[in-house]
């Protein structure tokens, strides 16, 4: 059995406001006190700059950042820790993706971008497609918020369509996609696939070989992590294959104004003093989420879930947006004529934060035929007085409104 | 007077290392315990998600985080926090330079760059050069290691001269260059300025206003704040002219697969969520170290270097490269047939933490005619006693060694 309330008490903010109902984990997430414990550790016993030391604080802090890549490729089960590339975020990672991996497509190539798409995963590769004349095929979903799978099978039938980019788990409705499934598709077509698992990693397991992706994002702060850190995973094959992007210290071979040599992968892919500290903060809470029943966090999550879905079933005016087989525990939900802002207005000043707005996926927005949506997002340290608590004060709220 | 007791005790891990004589703080420098709390107290008492935030948290978040770009402006004397950039680091910051500023260049235009620069300030140019079919002009140093003006002026006359690469201070041999002069000379050529500031933020007073320059970076980690953040002021008149660089969420202003238009500046240029906790722990160390006396740290330093200067040029078989009439607290070191990394080994073995190797600085060291040097660099925390300590241990390695 899992013990939402021993669990929640390593959150010392949802310690520090124990009247706050936190529903905004698709946003961020809070931070246990291990992880925020082995962030200031690093800051007290190991920082220094890394690689190439001469001394052993500097081997430390290599240990610990290069440690901490081990424990990512550990978690996603990458065949190689040189396969996982440190950046700022998510974001970050997917911009690496779209100036590295992109480099290698050509004028006239394809690249298939679902509705579903965080914005994250959409203007990268629109801003490469302008640059390099390429263009975007955008993959439409089905009624319940999945991806068209036939359309997808026509998209990857054309000859030019070169690579995929999907997110694992929309952040703005939910929907789960079978990113297996789909890899094996791309695959049999020769079209790379690009995963941005940013809501999937901290609730579904992750195993990259097992998805068969050829690269797959994630951002630390969504993950009980620290800010300012993500990961790119690139397979070892496609690794070998990409330039660099950004270019300074760490990432060369030789430097001279006649000419400069990049250093192999991955270091080529990280240029400067890395983020140190946040990624031994990102190694902390992967390392302690590991040690966690994650079936019993999802089992939880996923209770909660239907207690959320049906209570706000039974609540005259709520339409809930994404109706996909596997849901994230999050739901998109818009009140008819009263604006999504001002319910949660109510719900903030009963201490249930949840987020307003596009979601960045106004794609999906318009797909869905809104503007905004209030999203209510979940995450293992939420109860079920947490959301029985929303949905009534969602409830009064609606009912004074209308 | 300094107390540089009272001072060094503010760092935990000088404390936690008693022994450590930590002299590598051009690499990084170590962090004073209200950094540590103020990055620690907003992920117990604000952490969200910033912008468009319907709760008090992510009012809270945003307060936090726009608040540290107006701290970072203060700091730098800004005349608009719209011209403060958060980035990775240093080294990112000069990357979205080349691919934003870089972009108004033209085929044939001119770069500037001088000997002088650490990689990340020349390798981003470069691709950048080869990208758009720019020349880059190397400039050359003067015996003493100062950037040569004649040569400047030279260059500056060309008309096809459009941008100079330049650092405050070398982060290889610690020459400091005169800016304000040198963005004088660049302005009348209607050449624009990029500085590198990673070195100087640490030890020098900035005024981006009164150097009169167009761009300016540096990284929180060398400045006693967190790894994983760093800045870019954009004067904003040309802020106002650049394109985006990275695409993501937050950089837009509407989105959709039939094109996407940008949102305004500074905006347009962080994609995604940014590095919330670090810019609040790098406003917690401007803020700190603002409210030092920072001439008497200066001087402080100044005394030390003048010590340590003293002392090498007493030992026989030291080489001190780069004289330049204003240098920062920083010593690069050769020994002769004695190899700079067996000298740091040793060094290392009685606990005196140095850097050794090329600085990220090759195209200076072989204007030096070097491959490796030994650099002893200098913090506000550092006493005389450790000054004379590495002496003293300095002088015994190269007398067992030679």
């Amino acid at each position: 059995m899992f013990d939402v309330a021993a669990f929640k008490q390593q959150f010392p903010l949802l310690g520090h406001y124990p009247e706050l109902i936190y529903l905004d984990n698709a946003a961020t997430t809070q931070k246990p006190r291990c992880v925020l414990d082995a962030e200031r550790a690093y800051y007290e016993t190991s920082n220094a700059n890394v690689h190439r030391g001469a001394h052993r604080l500097a081997v430390a802090a290599t240990e610990a950042y290069e440690g901490a890549r081990d424990t990512v490729a550990r978690f996603l089960n990458a065949a190689s820790s040189d396969e996982i590339i440190f950046t700022r975020g998510a974001t970050e990672a997917l911009n690496l993706l779209a100036n590295t991996v992109g480099m290698l497509l050509s004028p006239g190539d394809e690249i298939i971008v679902s509705t579903l798409e965080h914005h994250a995963n959409l203007v990268p590769w629109q801003m490469l497609a302008e640059r390099r004349q390429l263009s975007i095929l955008p993959l439409g979903i089905t009624a319940s918020g999945e991806i068209d799978l036939a359309e997808l099978a026509t998209f990857l039938a054309r000859p030019r369509a070169r690579l995929l980019a999907i997110s694992h788990a929309s952040n703005a409705i939910g929907s789960i996609q079978d990113i297996q499934a789909i890899c094996d598709m791309s695959r049999q077509h020769n079209c790379l696939t690009a995963v941005d698992g940013a809501q999937a990693v901290a609730h579904l397991p992750v195993d990259v070989q097992a998805l068969g992706c050829d690269m797959y994002v994630f951002s630390g702060h969504k993950v009980y992590a620290p800010t300012g850190i993500g990961v790119a995973y690139i397979h070892n094959k496609l690794l070998q294959r990409i330039p660099p992007w950004q270019g300074g210290g760490e990432m060369i071979e030789t430097v001279a104004f006649s000419g400069t040599r990049y250093a192999t992968p991955p270091g080529h892919l990280e240029a400067g003093t890395p983020p140190i500290a946040q990624a031994v903060g990102l190694a902390a809470a992967l390392t302690w989420l590991a040690q966690q029943d994650r079936a019993a966090l999802l089992a939880h999550e996923t209770a909660l879930h239907q207690q959320l879905e049906d209570g706000l079933r039974a609540i005259p005016g709520v339409v809930i947006h994404g109706q996909a087989a596997h849901k994230l525990s999050l739901s998109a939900l818009t009140f008819g004529h009263v604006h999504p802002y001002d319910v949660a207005q109510f719900l903030d000043a009963q201490q249930i934060a949840v987020r307003v707005g596009h979601h960045c996926a106004q794609p999906l927005q318009q797909a869905l035929g809104i503007t905004s949506s209030l999203r209510i997002s979940l995450a293992a340290y939420n109860t079920a007085d947490d959301v029985a608590r929303c949905l009534a004060v969602l409830a009064d709220t609606l009912d004074m409104l209308n």
